[in-house]
């Protein structure tokens, strides 16, 4: 087997769920760097993120040819490699759409500036929250969303406004050039073509513990 | 086709995606209800959540039989089997463990209670915050975690607590009787056995935007 050997996925649908591993990969392969190791089996980090040495293996496998028989992975290059297939090797221009409290929870949240993701501007609607400074930068009024978008080129947009605005907010956005969206709203919103949406909606988190507690009685 | 009639699912495996639609086929269906429809068809339902009515029929078909061939959905009804499909014909005690930004985020997220989600305790370990009140609830010391779960009988933590205090009072927690959590600290928990975990996890749904993103370049 060739080593760090990574291949354009082609025509291959990849799962929701195996880019999700990828990501706990890199977490668990990030720490057995800072803790000296150079090489890890697929069995312990299966074992590290709560999974099987096989399901390591197929996920990886998706992507290319990585590690040698017997010897396992080089913890350095799976993590460049990881990194490069969850496009993480540059980073990315977020919009924080919403100052309120989950917004600023959002904003606080420890290593997002760490792991590549740059807000390069927050919008509210609030009088009195616009001007405000959170760190380095300065709550704008959402009436300059479009403008502002264009000219920082932002690529990502964290929704975290009301219900019934957050469709009108992401249409506008998009029509700027966002071509993904971080939604905190609980609503499906309607999507552009090109544009990735992802859900962050607490009721169905915990709807889906229910159901599982509901099952195991 | 009789209507509403449910089975217990028997040895099916229900996959997460399958009860998250669920959830939002409930949220449409409220709406639906809220503006007076007293029937829907798998095609509308599967329409405003983003999905098929052969997805639609599907889904609803693990759990039982419903609706009447070219009569659709009563809304009602569905809504009632849905709830009770999801574990939500009854209200579940939670708790809340943190009381930082995100855990404030959390507390005054909307409809939380409205949707039987009820927060019975707060837990924090600053001094500064112990005795604050949220709402009817005190913020309580985090060292009565135990007592205080057995006594409300907590059956649901949700964990706003730093990464390297997550896992600890997760055991903690389960100890004295809960039985699902969810955490959005960014560490892959152990799982005691019979506890359903949930993560909710930032950095992991950014990195899959920015995935799809490099993929649709």
């Amino acid at each position: 087997m060739t080593q760090g050997r990574r291949q354009e996925p082609v025509s291959k649908k990849i799962s929701e769920s195996a880019v999700r591993r990828l990501s706990l990969y890199l977490r668990a392969l990030e720490e057995l760097d800072r803790a000296g190791h150079e090489t890890v089996s697929s069995g312990q980090l299966g074992f590290k993120c709560g999974t099987t040495a096989a399901q390591v293996r197929k996920d990886l496998s998706l992507f290319g040819s990585f590690g040698k028989r017997g010897l396992g992975y080089r913890v350095e290059e799976l993590i460049l490699a990881v990194r490069d297939i969850l496009g993480l090797t540059r980073p990315w221009r977020v919009a924080l759409i919403g100052a309120g409290r989950i917004g600023s929870a959002l904003f606080e949240y420890t290593g997002l500036g760490h792991r590549g993701f740059e807000v390069v501007a927050i919008f509210d609607c609030d009088p009195s929250k616009i001007g405000q400074e959170w760190g380095d930068s300065i709550i704008l009024d959402v009436a300059e969303l479009e403008r502002v978008v264009r000219e920082l080129d932002v690529e990502i947009a964290i929704l975290a406004v009301p219900v019934e605005a957050v469709q009108g907010v992401m249409d506008r956005a998009c029509r700027a050039g966002v071509r993904g969206v971080l939604n905190f709203a609980p609503l499906r919103l309607k999507v552009p073509e090109g544009v990735t949406v992802k859900d962050v909606n607490l009721v169905i988190e915990l709807e889906s513990l229910t159901f599982a507690l509901r099952q195991s009685r």
